[in-house]
């Protein structure tokens, strides 16, 4: 098995990267599929006066796009400010578990660079990770300090109705400088989610979500997980995310070959996100937080707005797999990879 | 568990609602997630010149949010002219079951005061519900009244080719003042469609459409139910649609708790709708009309055009829940619920 | 049964067609619903300086769109240049099956007259089919010569990680000019796909795809099948296609009364399609390759970027059953059917 390819190391080399991306940019950003633009290195707009440069070769500018695609990958997993979906510990009172959440408008690092406002739950997207058992009572708190009412509707978890966070129909609307308690012991085991419930559209789309995972009392043996991963999907006003971070700033899942992965999908953007995995199949094991009635086997699995699935990779197969959204422009663009990617790195047994 | 929130009424009352309204909504109507705007009320335009009105405090455009919002849920069901997916009751003729369908151009209320341009069957969006049963002999007379062709699709029952209703392929087009006949003896049993196959992007977007149920012979009787609904999702020319209206001229779905409640999904539209009931799960049955060969469950069910899926709820939560397709923005604007929302009211045992 | 339709031939004949269509076109375009719209017949602009003709009666105008619907389906299936999906033949050597595959930019017949700029494999849109056993030894030797760097991921196959296909991951790209050597025991065995990962959203939307169909060693008796048909659905650059073409391009699936068809549906493109078969149930026994725990009946299979789905089809009723994606503007226009569209024909038993 041989590899054809030598590139052309001192060609790349000799070009500038900063002046090829500019003038490659042009004829590229033309091409129908690029959905996602930057802007153009300030280098360009500072450039003096001076006759045009000349047009590059299509070496030149296959060299161009590539390096940009490398910079990417390169970069990952790429360092921001802030992560989502952090665990959040319960203060205990007696035998509650008490959370508190409180929605403000933060400014969010997307990507590198990339700062976007945000509505968030203690000032991360996804807000932070509840994670209690079956059986368990909690309360939790919710102190509005954005600038329009709102409320939390815990989606999937079958309370009573006067907690299911819905303005108007189950309890008034959480106003501005105001809080609101919810209390209740945790009903059905799952992979479920919170968000709020009023001017959803926007509320949820800057980010008001998280992860509600409720473990059951009597877990099953078969689906036993090394690695138990939350995996939150969005298209909201952040672009194409997972767990708020645009790739290269996506986490990558890391195990070591021969353990179990657990993923837990949640949608809660606007759109589809039918995510393949690379190298291995997927066994999908619930959806919604129920069992399917018999386990199945996939690399690609559709996950629709509001839907959870649960699936295992049992990671045989050593190596980085990328892992991404196949909708092609909510992960790739012109300019590398973005969006909707990250990886599931294998590591070899008895490596580090 | 104590509501800390005391809604400031008298600053509400204080507040001429239509005035308010007015101010804020350029503000809001910026938002990139408001899909959906309404007119202006007439009352902004008639005002006579005057100094402008002090820009809105935060917590008054909060309230103002609020106000359209409570409006909504309040009007919830509101009334509308027109009811689609009425029982047709056929004429018989000896054994055989006769149905009139008369297609033609109408005016459908699809929200309180939002008339719009329909083709529809019998003048109902969707077109009146067609209930028979496996092996009946059924006879379904087409009347074109439309200005343009038409023909009926039968989608889901597996009929003889030349009763399949696609023009130029298994009849001839059914020309404006012309009539055409169907006449078949019903095959399996499901929950199936029927809807113009003639330059149908516009004729199905435009209303005609209807719900085909046919009853098995011999029912399962772990798929008995106290009600049994049929839900037709929509997205066409009339907007975000559940049986031709939209919130909050949707009907709720009425029962006792302990009932179980059959809900038949049927999406004639042109995009995916994941349908979140809240509070109790459903438990998928049959898919197209076909016996799922295990039944599942699921809080979201993601319905593609095309599909129908049939699910149980066992209403066992009291209440009033919240029912809605979670593609936020088919759902929810910044004036509140609209279009793919209905809900889900179990009454309590013993009360009215 | 009767046929209450007469269709006024006469009048149709003494419409010019052409002269009709003109005339009718201008107020046919302006329905919203009109996803594609056709360059008007050269006639019009060649008419000389003339009194306007007559304003269409209804009845025209029907007869018009009627004939543009006619022509369609009668040109069905229509010829055109090139024929995508077609076997590849393996070069052996020794035990080793070496297929070569060269990515270039050519023109591509999607329609009859419609040639647009692709990017192909062997110069086919899908590219050529690849069809191996599970076990076997295969190379696969990739040539670019296009104008930027490529690669080909093996979507669905668990292969060692150095042959997944994923620059700056993976493996470097393959610059222009270059060539590059993938060879691998072939591993799992179901419906596969092939196609470039580097600017993905761009090479695959352009047509750089092809179906990869691994035979298990051991076929199960019940996925026996008379006829197996891949079915690449695609929304890229050249439109919606069926294995790159359009209807009336399309090509129909032909077979005879009691065989069983197997369906491989693959989904290339960035959106949903239900495919919706008429007259007969689908029954779903594999998902990305890999056997779902039961078979289950539908007759509208959503498939999405990524998917792949295999059907068995048990053709029991004979006939010409339009199948085509119910999304319907991705089948239908004011000009008549078009993109994702085909026939399944079931040819009576003792029937030429």
């Amino acid at each position: 098995m041989s590899d054809g390819s030598t590139p052309s190391k001192s060609r790349r080399d000799f070009l500038r990267k900063g002046a090829v991306a500019a003038i490659a940019m042009p004829a590229i950003t033309t091409l129908a599929a690029c959905t996602e633009t930057k802007a153009a290195p300030a280098a360009a707009a500072q450039a003096p006066a001076a006759p045009p440069p000349p047009e590059p070769t299509p070496s030149q500018k296959a060299d161009a796009m590539d390096a940009m695609h490398e910079k990417g990958v390169k970069a990952f997993p790429a360092k921001t400010e802030g992560k989502g979906n952090q665990l959040l510990e319960p203060r205990l009172e007696g035998g509650l578990k008490v959370y508190e959440l409180t929605a403000e408008e933060i400014e969010w690092e997307v990507e590198s660079g990339r700062r976007v406002k945000a509505w968030a739950y203690n000032r991360q997207v996804p807000g932070p990770q509840i994670r209690v058992r079956e059986g368990d009572r909690v309360r939790i708190v919710l102190v509005n300090k954005l600038s329009q009412s709102t409320s939390i509707h815990f989606h999937g978890l079958e309370l009573p109705n006067s907690m299911d966070g819905v303005p108007f129909i189950t309890q008034p609307p959480v106003k501005p400088g105001e809080s609101y308690t919810y209390e209740f012991t945790v009903p059905n085991a799952g992979s479920h989610m919170y968000h709020s419930h009023h001017n959803a559209a926007v509320q949820v789309g800057n980010g008001l979500l998280g992860a509600f995972i409720v473990e059951p009392r009597r877990p099953r043996p078969a689906h036993r997980a090394d690695v138990d991963y939350v995996m939150v999907l969005n298209d909201g006003a952040h672009g194409y995310t997972l767990n708020g971070k645009g790739f290269p700033a996506t986490e990558p899942i890391v195990c070591k070959q021969g353990q179990t992965v657990r993923i837990r999908f949640m949608n809660e953007g606007m759109m589809i996100h039918p995510m393949h995995l690379h190298g291995m199949h997927m066994t999908v094991i619930a959806k919604d937080g129920w069992d399917q009635p018999a386990p199945w086997k996939c690399d690609t699995l559709n996950v629709a707005p509001g839907e959870r699935w649960d699936v295992l990779v049992k990671a045989t197969n050593p190596g980085t797999w990328a892992f991404h959204c196949h909708i092609l422009p909510h992960a790739e663009s012109e300019h590398g990879m973005f969006g909707m990617v990250t990886a599931l790195v294998v590591q070899k047994a008895g490596v580090a």
